[in-house]
């Protein structure tokens, strides 16, 4: 049986002393947060994850979901009662408007119990995890009538909530959505049409599911100009906030995944629906972009989560399977063989997942303070500045770390041999349950599109020239620190691809846009492993100044500083190779007929 | 649903034009392998693989096998039929001795069908594929008895083979086996033991399992030099040729797999089964080895087959799907949406692959042909360096081909959005499948080892520095053209990596192994790399000198040209990435202790 063990040490290294969340007493949510509260917090996030999510993640994979003849949908056994514990708990609204309900926490914090909770049990913390995504939408673009209905009930979880985008014919290209929305005289809309899909489409979790569904009003134009948000209800509710009559939204059949079996993938079928407009009328997209961003991030998390919760189990191990004999001579004489870490090969593919973990994590708790500071400053330049890295940063982290997170999955996976291979030891889960985090919610080609032809170029280029700004900053403040060269050194040369790289798509793509999409996919890891290679610079520091006064925690700062340089040494130069990739442009690729493929 | 068509085109571009197999009529069963005949034969193959084999592929892998509770093992429904129309075909002993009921034809040969049959339903074609290997075990190590008792039925596919040799605690490392065999006054053992992860090891597809066995016979020495190979049937074998008594080996359970649901994976219980000795006692590792060594280039194919597949599959998506507009302007003005195909992120996947199974597939009938070489030849200087090349290269094959098949099957299915994740589609399955062809019959980690460990040193390296020579010679005596510079300049760099790496080796991972155990897997895949980039130099020679006179079929060759030249352009250059990966050693990662994982 696979095991979780938070990484709450490794979170309140990252926010106190990395990011010194102390300095950031003056927004909301910050002030009482001392670290002796945000200890507490991760602690009692940590228990639920640990003994309470996770001893249903392989159970939950294994029953998966059930859909019965009425359309009704059974989750697995155990995940009620783990959902109303997690409710029960107070984290549906950890970081959500106190208006509503919500405690009001810094949303870097809820982000860390949201990693807890996505590695102990992802298909479980999905249910949540969209609530989280669909509040935030309503709370921005909704009207107050809406919010003061729907909110409250989601926010305490008693309610859940969805997302409603694809259809069969309709992924990416949401201009050819077909959904339809026909204006009632009472102010409503009836919605018709079939979406398909839906994560947590149907269940009997919550007393009601409030589905977020774009469509198309009668008559509206066509293209994406044309589309608008719905709230749906499963239940109509009444002016008491009280459930009424069932809707006309039903659950047509349930998905047979690759993972996630303990989420139900609906397709859920509108006859007739009827929804409230959220925001304006063929503004509908700008509406759900708030949605799909906060789970954007979510999905980051994922893939951070998945490899964390791998590496752990392939730790465990490594440490137990004795097989074969140190390249150097017997390091267990009394054992048949010795563990299996005493191999590097087997130490180089931990710590390729370790060393990309760690600095996933940071990266993440990096953005998610912008995003702290971009919702809640007082200071209008602060605003702008957190708000251009949050969105410059969010198809990073998406594409980047789920693309890796799943990697590292399946490295892990591969250190347990054929057993690997075998349901029962649970790793096949953590690969399956990560493939779709490099899917859903934007395909990562998408993200890296995203990046390149419109985050790049936004305002001028004002949000990657800062971040270049910043990077640099850093490396020439800390020039005079001898023993940060290791880590600065190779962070200045990989910063100046990302600079190069940058500078070739000004010059070739503009004037052919299919040099920048034939060089997205590199560029976006290429900003990714720059990313973390700051990251671990920043780390490195930290680790640096608290190591000489670390009392029995040496070995911690010592493990960080290795690891970093282990990114150093084995993983940032691959920026290099992205580099010279993408320079190549498009001219190969684009010059074959289709039929040539 | 999944569809494959076999490439029988790109296959024949391979064996008649590129590497000659017309010149091989000196070596028996070339003699009246004409282009002819070779076509026909492809062609046969093609369509069992299309019309048979691959339509039980997806219903195969829902169904899988199933366990009655006498032990007793039924594969999916329809496999028996198609395992039976292979036998009838002939296609068991395409390249087996004549003497023992075989063809005769070339491996190469072969290994084409079983490219087709591993690609169109690998879970099927292992089934015959495992009986190739033990056949080839046994023809090389057993008695004259033994072969005459059981290789006529195995190659007529009547009777079926296994391979046993990994314990619950012992699978990379041999030397810990505990399977017992005590002598009997007939000269038969008694085998008691338990072996896991059999393929095939049970089910009612063929009259009889003839497995082949690892385990000690009483007294031996431990560690691996005490382990010897026995045959043991499942039903005893008469005098007559007839099948006998049940033997006292049984199915204790099936695997609940990750994919190849339809093989039958075995937990096996030997209780006091009898068996006979091959070959020499205590030297059993030396004829598992033949089968192993067999098998490890199947398991390599594998990779490649479930790479080709999947690229298919998401080459027809790609044509079909209308998401979206080309970045350049709209391609497709009659249609709501452009087929993704237009999309250069899209193409710079799908080349990622082609370019990659175009040279698989080059590289792996470039071996075979050493192996018909080394079998056949009666020169024995072109004997040995053949054996030299086979010996080389199996590890670099069976670890890259699957590493990357793998990673292909996963960019194809990535093509395919929320479709690719949802197991109707089949996409899912390859990937499952194409999984376990990086962990078994020696995980890629012993690959890795097993090349720069034994291989690469071995004989003063006579191996690979016949391979460097036979490089450098292919690019200085066509250095006078032009044309052929786009392959041959990037080659020279990257095959200038390949000595750099092999000489840093030499410098220090003889003092410090870990060195070598650090490097090794960057290393095989920089080999991988190097001999792929080979395979397109002498594809894209090929190609242009077709050209002028090719009537119709311009394209083929035009595109094999672009092909080749976008892997030289994208794929190669990770040569310096995995030289400078490999060059910072093992210093980093030893230094940790075991608990700072």
């Amino acid at each position: 049986m696979p095991s979780y063990k938070a990484p709450v040490q490794d979170s309140l290294f990252l926010l106190n002393d990395v990011f010194r969340m102390d300095r950031y007493g003056n927004l909301p949510g910050f002030e009482d947060m001392s670290a002796e509260t945000l200890e507490a917090i991760l602690e009692e996030g940590a228990k639920l994850a640990e003994e309470v999510m996770h001893p249903l993640n392989l159970s939950g994979d294994q029953e998966g979901c059930t859909r019965h003849a009425d359309g009704t949908v059974t989750p697995p056994k155990g995940f009620k009662a783990a959902y109303d514990a997690y409710c029960q708990g107070g984290w549906t609204g950890l970081a959500i408007d106190p208006n509503y309900g919500g405690q009001g926490l810094p949303y870097a914090v809820a982000i860390v119990i949201n990693e807890f909770s996505s590695a102990s049990n992802m298909a479980l913390a999905m249910y949540p995890g969209l609530t989280q995504g669909a509040v935030a939408a309503l709370h921005t673009h909704a009207s107050d009538e809406i919010k003061r209905r729907y909110l409250p009930k989601m926010v305490e979880g008693v309610w859940s909530g969805t997302m409603n985008l694809t259809e069969p014919h309709c992924g990416t290209d949401l201009g050819l959505l077909k959904s339809k929305a026909a204006p009632q005289a009472d102010g409503s809309y009836k919605i018709s049409g079939q979406k398909i899909f839906i994560s947590a489409g149907e269940h009997d979790m919550t007393e009601n599911i409030i589905h977020l569904v774009l469509a198309r009003i009668d008559g509206a134009p066509q293209g994406v100009k044309g589309i608008s948000l719905f709230v749906v209800p499963k239940f109509l509710v009444n002016e008491d906030g009280t459930v009424g009559a069932r809707n006309a939204v039903s659950c047509g059949s349930i998905e047979h995944k690759m993972g996630i079996h303990g989420n139900a993938t609906c397709v859920m079928n509108y006859d007739g629906a009827t929804g409230w407009l959220v925001g304006e009328a063929h503004r509908g997209l700008a509406a759900m972009f708030v949605m799909m961003n906060e789970a954007r991030l979510g999905v980051a998390v994922q893939g951070l989560a998945q490899s964390d919760i791998a590496y752990q189990n392939a730790v465990i191990y490594a440490k137990d399977r004795l097989q074969g004999r140190s390249l150097t001579g017997t390091k267990a004489p009394e054992k048949v063989a010795d563990p299996i870490i005493v191999h590097p090969d087997v130490r180089r593919t931990l710590l390729e997942i370790k060393s990309f973990n760690e600095a996933a994590r940071a990266f993440v708790l990096w953005t998610a303070l912008k995003g702290d500071v971009a919702h809640k400053s007082e200071d209008q330049s602060e605003r702008q500045k957190a708000d251009d890295y949050m969105g410059l940063m969010t198809p990073v982290l998406k594409g980047v770390l789920t693309d890796r997170g799943f990697d590292n999955a399946v490295k892990a996976q591969q250190l347990f041999g054929g057993h690997g291979y075998v349901e029962e030891w649970g790793m096949s889960q953590f690969v399956r349950d990560a493939r779709i985090a490099m899917i859903y919610e934007g395909a990562n080609g998408i993200q890296a599109l995203d990046l390149v032809g419109r985050k790049l170029g936004k305002d001028g280029g004002r949000a990657i020239m800062m971040f270049f700004q910043e990077v640099k900053t850093f490396i020439a403040e800390n020039e005079g620190n001898a023993a940060l060269k290791t880590y600065l050194d190779p962070l200045a040369k990989s910063v100046g691809h990302l600079e190069q790289a940058t500078m070739w798509f000004m010059a070739n793509g503009m004037s052919n846009p299919d040099n920048a999409g034939a060089g997205s996919s590199d560029y976006m890891h290429l900003f990714g492993l720059v990313a973390m290679g700051y990251m671990w610079a920043m780390m490195a520091k930290t680790a640096q100044e608290k190591l000489p006064s670390a009392n029995g925690s040496q070995s911690f700062y010592e493990t960080k500083l290795a690891t970093g340089r282990f990114y150093v040494e084995r993983v940032l130069p691959e920026t290099s190779l992205r580099l010279a990739r993408l320079s190549t442009g498009s001219k190969t690729m684009m010059s074959l007929p289709a039929e040539a493929f």
